[in-house]
């Protein structure tokens, strides 16, 4: 008999060993779909009881354990960790979809307003399939406003923001008065107010922080600006968490400072880094080549940016006054540094590094561990 | 006997499916640690006939049965691929770090200028693994350049910036003919004609874009320049690549250009931002809790700039006058919008932002994909 070959010996092994991969492969996705009929029937019992469903200590506890099990087994605890957080968010959206079904007012009548724009439409989804009867009042149905107001229980405003107040003023005369009258606008403190002087009953305002291609509601942030009788609107709150979402509380004021900060300012700086890039005809192609990550993160930012409808940003951007003056206050700031650059004076650059890094001090911990662990994300996948 | 309480019914049914779950749990676990015995058999075998570890067909062959086989199993084949995407990360992170101990030039002797500082660190620690001779010359060891540098086969530059010429000229006279001189710097044409003046064997400029907190080199880029015999230089390069490094071939005009853009704009724009909210002195813990994942991870890629030291930024920052004028070109772009602020011009705003959207769009998709996936990454984890 003729010896065998090495190297075909060596391929002979790596196949037994892929096949042995593959079967351990084929064992694993079983248990992940055995595991998820278990999960199905906790929430099943869970929701037939009225108990909560997410259970944020037993998830802790959860990942305790296989962490323990990894380390003794000679695994990367974090690595398993990652998989596990993973297989929990997977448990979880699973629970909010069988959550949305159930309503917290099933049957209740909802009026949107503006229901066919994007978020319209998205509203009107997630409200349909959890029992609600849903009309639609669009640009032309004015002359149906009383039978479209019949009897409704809840009225939610979501036209783009430069009608809002206006919308507001014309809709109020109509509705019942123990409707609830509410508004998903991006800025808060003008259109509650114009809710408030056309409608005499419940008013609340929301904001939610995410846009119509969100496929869950799931740790999704609705900022709540209380109007008039929250009791009143507090099943339409509890509606939101049991989507998933978090509700944070806060006055229109200061919903609106802090958004020029987070939504007008970011947006705009955003922009105006895509223009650059554009004024100096980068080769965005070889450039994404030589990326680092975190140049890469933010490139495809801005190329986000860049990929929506502008009449979006515009309205955040131009909505006040106030808001203006803070990106002006910005191209200023910014500008404060070209002597700076004119002089090459690393000095001040480094003093004023110090300065801002002082203050960032206490927020540095986080801001590293949450861009490393999204850096790592983007080195995996791309 | 007494009726069983429903309640405590449901949650012994519960406490039933948990264990249940439990030992889903500990079963998955033991498989992943059954399967890296496996994947580490593969490795041994394949080190030992030379043959290559990563195996992108492998890899997307066993994707597409796991994706089979959940889409029969009644799971969501994307949640099935992102594990999947994860368990052969961590199989490659393993093999790359079996890898990092077999060296292209084992026994070779490295010499590492400016070995103390924390990418000196980084690369000696890599290197000494990988079974290379390595020594360092510190900033007191000039006195025994002629000693240290006897036979060496490859000295690497690793010192900042604004003294890497200089060194370059001072070390030139004292290395072996056909030595390799190398530098690490973020610049590249000054180092590169400094080395190449003052050594007249081989020559190459690496840049490695990542720093010295990366724990594996797995798909980190590597920028290098070529100066005077690639092909001696070939085992170097190949190395980088044992290491799981992307090398990505450039001038170094070429290199300086573009990395004008995406390190000095880049580091320049988001120092800025954060200067402007220190002056602003915005809250940034409130500011969180306001915020969409997009504005929370821009937020936490500032954050993870001032975590850094200074004089990083500064080097590459005040690196030329060439790059202090692209900055000063941003800062004058950015005034050009002083004006449409001032009068709220939303219709300026809308063409604007036109035509850079149509300058992005073939950039738009990849934009989309990348940055939603780092979204859905932000929410699952934080």
């Amino acid at each position: 008999m003729k010896p065998v070959n090495p190297s075909n010996d060596a391929s002979q092994g790596i196949e037994d060993l892929r096949k042995e991969i593959d079967a351990i492969d084929e064992e694993m996705v079983y248990l992940l779909g055995k595991r998820q009929d278990q999960v199905s029937q906790i929430v099943a019992l869970k929701r037939a009881h009225g108990i909560p469903v997410y259970h944020p200590a037993r998830e802790e506890n959860l990942i305790s354990s296989r962490r323990d099990q990894a380390r003794k087994t000679g695994l990367d605890p974090d690595y398993i960790e990652d998989l596990y957080r993973l297989i929990l968010r997977q448990s979880r959206v699973k629970q909010t979809a069988h959550m949305a079904r159930k309503g917290i007012r099933p049957g209740a009548n909802v009026l949107l307003i503006g229901g066919k724009g994007s978020m319209g439409k998205y509203f009107h989804r997630w409200f349909d399939e959890a029992g609600y009867n849903v009309r639609i009042l669009s640009r032309n149905d004015w002359h149906l406003v009383d039978e479209l107001c019949s009897k409704i229980d809840l009225a939610i405003i979501s036209v783009p923001i430069d009608v809002t107040t206006e919308v507001a003023g014309k809709l109020g005369p109509h509705l019942p008065n123990d409707c609830i009258l509410a508004d998903i606008t991006s800025i808060k403190g003008p259109p509650l107010k114009a809710m408030l002087q056309a409608h005499e009953g419940p008013v609340i305002g929301l904001h939610p922080l995410f846009g119509p291609t969100t496929s869950t509601m799931d740790k999704q942030i609705i900022v709540v600006t209380p109007g008039r009788n929250q009791s009143a609107c507090q099943w339409l709150i509890d509606q939101f968490g049991a989507w998933g979402s978090i509700i944070i509380q806060a006055e229109a004021s200061e919903h609106d400072e802090i958004m020029g900060m987070v939504q007008a300012l970011r947006h705009f700086a955003t922009f105006a880094f895509g223009q650059f890039l554009h004024e100096k005809g980068a080769d965005l192609h070889r450039t994404l080549e030589f990326s680092s990550p975190i140049y890469r993160l933010e490139l495809v930012m801005v190329g986000r940016l860049f990929a929506q409808d502008s009449s979006l940003y515009s309205e955040i951007i131009f909505s006040s006054q106030k808001r203006r003056r803070l990106l002006k206050d910005y191209v200023k700031s910014l500008s404060n540094n070209l002597a700076m650059l004119e002089e090459g004076d690393k000095e001040l650059f480094q003093s004023e590094f110090k300065k801002v890094a002082d203050w960032f001090a206490p927020f540095s911990e986080q801001a590293m561990r949450e861009s490393s662990y999204l850096i790592d994300k983007l080195i995996e996948r791309f």
